[in-house]
């Protein structure tokens, strides 16, 4: 039976990666309602109307879509894609009592990699940057899955 | 090294306002279903086959989209985005052993503030009231970020 | 106060169950990656250029959108929309401390109805299969909120 997951150092790993990855996952929002603004593309109907008032002519263009917001909604939907799973797995991994410096160093790589591939994604660089960073994360999130499946056995 | 997290206080309001919190998040779906049938806009082709027998015209009338539908998605979407990150935070910072009369107001705070983002957005609320409650949540969910990474430091 | 959770024999089959539904809602990711590339559909503009070189006409036919892309899309949507906010509801059910046999059930039943709910999806599978897989995982959801809300109380 797992013991208190929390004892076990890796538990302090992932608060501290934790922490690092949660903060750019959450500013993804933030960044994308500034851009938003910036570039004058509206959520909804009511904010096109906050922005510009009543002119049905200005409303009609903050609703058309802008590719770069359109950009930081895909990289951020990549995030919840892959890190809030990571989250759930690691979690349920680190109460399979793996090797705390194992464990380390997998939540560093799989927080560098979401980085990168964030990084890659808003900034158009060419590929296949953003594609290895994804498979990075991908095969983590994998591995400690296989672990998990092999301790239920 | 963090104790049991399961034994602070705060992990049982976390408990409360979990519960409260998932049962708007969850109920999105099927309220969105629902509004679905009602409106007449099927989420997929099959649905639309279920909904219309094999009437090609009307098939095609159930494929598009209804501003209402879409304005639901976006309201669960937004959930997504702030109510699963809230609660990885929350049980990491729940692991940092704040005062739990603290991190217990947090969780009530942001607990409405969700609640009052999916009504003014499901029920089209003159912002700013929409922005305020959502900033709130963003603010909270920082909030515990940065003291998990002082915490880690 | 709820003991430590991770002591409750349902939190062993949450790890069980855990590694079944997060191999299948992460390896979304990449099926719709392999997907991308044979069907001919890019996720965005560099994808487009890395698999075209720089002929605007083959970026352009990259860029549009495939059906069964779209519909791994809403299938991989949908688990996060069910199965994220599933494991923080079950961590916090398996903190009131249920019945081991009752959750262990309900883990496996969650489960299984994903399973089915994917195969109904990406496979075209005629209604009301998906529909009936998808309400076994919201009823199951909204079982251990009410236990949730009721241990909170």
């Amino acid at each position: 039976m797992p013991a208190c997951f929390a004892e076990n150092p890796a538990f302090t790993a992932l608060m501290k990666y934790g922490g690092v990855l949660m903060a750019k996952t959450v500013l993804m929002s933030p960044l994308t309602g500034i851009t938003r603004i910036v570039k004058g593309a509206a959520a909804s109907r009511e904010d096109a109307v906050a922005l510009s008032g009543n002119d049905e002519h200005k409303i009609k263009r903050l609703m058309s879509k802008d590719p770069y917001v359109e950009r930081l909604k895909a990289a951020h939907m990549n995030d919840l894609e892959n890190i809030l799973p990571f989250f759930v797995i690691a979690i349920l991994y680190i109460a399979t009592n793996p090797d705390s410096a194992t464990a380390t160093l997998l939540f560093k790589v799989f927080t560098i990699a979401r980085y990168v591939h964030t990084i890659a994604y808003v900034g158009k660089i060419r590929q296949p940057t953003r594609a290895l960073a994804y498979n990075a994360g991908l095969i983590i999130n994998l591995f400690m899955i296989v672990q998990l499946i092999k301790y239920s056995l």
